[in-house]
């Protein structure tokens, strides 16, 4: 038996998408729908009824975990979906490179995205090796843009910080402090507030926003560090299912959150965690994984992406493509008498709201255990009187379960 | 946007009900129809599957909060809901007045409800003004009929306490002993007992009681404390959703519940808490709160009532005057482009078994956010196969959150 596990990020919508149609319901997806009339579909709460997900603990939901247990913090996927390794002790963060001003009273925000630098992340990545505080480990990893992730090994740290970025142009850089009163605490926030010293003394004068600078472009010369994690204590899927699975996905979130799980992670060449990512590149990545491991989970993020911008026609145009891409590849190549498949959201972004809500997403599950409902498509009105009903979180451990992977509780 | 909240205590019933049909499926609801025609529904369980819900109970878990780990005792939503303030460490209870007379071996019950006693009830509670112990303040108020609540306040007190009514005609009062081996259990039990005993000797001769015993009449003699709880740690809802509620509500314990959610009570005169409630000035009421509150509780407490009397034909005429009175004003005069509405039950109240069921209860929602289910009455059968499936208390936060103002868990 095999597994595939689909996660379309933000799938879920709101009749106010379209011509009172989700994006979800208003797409020609042909090859969705007769994978709908072959299976079942229902309601997921991600989280549970009446919690707004974020992308991260929505995720850690789906693979089985509680988040409410487990979740420490974003900083950690980061870490582990840009390819570090994390440990029980270190200290991990989101690091964006920002644009700020001296001033008399300390750093003056000018831009929290650097002017979405877009080229060079990786010669300002050299000179930030140069972050060194005697006792710790100081790592910094670019990625996206302005985006990259931080990771600060050493004795008695905490996670219990506040973040730096004051979110509004032109007020100083918050210095970071305790959030609670627990041993590292004033520690952690000092080094915290040491690290953006140095990456601005680092970066000022760096070549690359000199150049910036000249060609009127904000410079990236601070490091904003947020989203401070631990490494959660998570019981590996392949501990608990006795199976192997592979992660594919562009978005280091995804990345990370599949490793924190035990996944191994398998790059696709032109997978942009982005609306232009290449679809066909990892659907055939999906069928190259199923050979080796046991199941298979590939994010895509193009929904998401779509979503936040507000945009329904590029939400529904990536759903389209989803189906020419992926689930027209998946129908006719996978072996169905011994493949599980199980698709769905981690949240609903409503092109309206333009962020995550509330709302239950509409879950499919396909595969010879599973019993044919009546529905022959997963918009949000069929799968909410579909043949598996509504539930939360817990999709992977489903999947796993009807592949009979499932361990017994009791006996 | 604006949140209407109702909640039709008691709501759910059983085939047994009326020829087959609950009384809600029995019942001649054109507006209901029309918005449920409008929305979606489903089934909920008040607190969870198979678990029978309490009304104290069932309200905290469909406002969003766990009873398993907040709820402490009923008592102190009646103080609350009665007008008193509550902080930490005072100790409340749910206040009878009963009927006892004197023999050997203590005082001996007569009656747990002092013949249902109608008038005179506020000075009774101005000669338990009386009520002094050194080192403590005790509150009494008088509510309807033979209920009230009774608040001590004092240092090192408990709700770990057994109470006082042994709930048989002829029995000896029981004496309050502690029920846990914690701090301030017996001297809580200790002022429990002395509290009886003061009671009696306050009104053992007050003028009323002559005046009803000579009219012969049972004596209002004695008050029974029962419900001992402490104040809960509940979160405000504002505190959580940044967004301010009402609640109106004819029934004490509604109002104690939603108060002490942070909601704000909204008097209305003729909301009585029971069959007689006047529904139209309560539909105003919500109408009004609207104009100043993000949203709204309306609590109508009848339909339970007629279950408790396992009078079908009232529960039925209840639930069509709902209809006549609330919900086609609401229909006629709610802007619905920018209002989501939530309709249900805190617990199924049949009339064949006259007390709560463990049964789901129908639960539906009407909104711009809302995708429309193809059901268009909320009957128990209909709302079983409807578009939101099934799941479990918070109705609330999902109310809260189709209206955009759910926080985010995770990033």
């Amino acid at each position: 038996m095999k597994g595939i596990f689909i996660i379309a990020d933000g799938l879920g919508g709101r009749p106010s998408d379209i011509d009172g149609k989700t994006c979800l319901e208003a797409a020609d997806t042909p090859y969705l729908d007769a994978l709908a009339t072959r299976g079942s579909s229902g309601l997921v709460d991600p989280i549970g009824p009446g919690v707004r997900p974020g992308s991260d603990t929505a995720h850690l939901s789906l693979m089985g975990y509680d988040p409410y247990e487990v979740y420490t913090g974003r900083g950690v996927f980061e870490c582990l979906g840009i390819g570090m390794d994390v440990k029980a002790g270190d200290i991990c963060f989101r690091a964006n490179f920002g644009s700020v001003e001296t001033s008399d009273d300390g750093l003056r925000l000018l831009d929290r995205r650097a002017g979405r630098i877009n080229e060079g992340q990786k010669d300002l990545e050299a000179a930030l090796r140069g972050l060194s505080i005697p006792g710790t480990e100081i790592d910094f990893l670019a990625s996206t843009q302005h985006r990259g992730a931080l990771r600060i090994r050493g004795e008695g740290l905490s996670r219990f910080i506040s973040e730096t970025d004051p979110h509004v142009i032109g007020e100083l850089l918050h210095p970071s402090a305790p959030t609670a009163d627990v041993p590292g605490a004033q520690k952690t926030a000092d080094l915290v507030n040491q690290i953006t010293q140095q990456s601005y003394e680092l970066l000022v004068e760096h070549p690359l926003n000199q150049k910036r600078i000249s060609e009127g472009k904000l410079p990236a010369n601070v490091l904003l560090l947020r989203g401070a994690a631990d490494c959660p204590d998570l019981p590996s899927i392949e501990s608990i299912y006795g199976v192997r699975g592979a992660v594919i996905a562009g978005g280091a979130l995804y990345r990370g959150v599949a490793e924190a799980c035990g996944m191994t992670y398998i790059p696709v060449e032109g997978a942009t965690g982005g609306l232009d990512t290449d679809i066909v590149a990892k659907a055939e990545a999906v069928l190259n994984a199923l050979k080796t491991y046991d199941y298979v989970f590939c994010h895509l993020k193009g929904t998401d992406n779509a979503g936040h911008d507000q945009d329904a026609e590029a939400k529904k145009a990536f759903i389209e493509r989803m189906d020419t891409e992926l689930f027209k590849t998946l129908i006719e190549r996978v072996d169905w008498d011994s493949t599980h498949l199980a698709f769905t959201g981690d949240h609903c972004t409503p092109i309206d709201y333009g962020d995550h809500t509330v709302d239950p997403v509409p879950v499919l599950f396909v595969g010879p255990n599973i019993p044919r409902d009546s529905g022959t498509t997963i918009g949000i009105r069929v799968a909410g009187q579909g043949g598996l009903g509504r539930f939360s979180g817990r999709v992977l451990p489903m999947l796993l379960g009807y592949c009979n992977w499932a361990p017994k509780f009791g006996s």
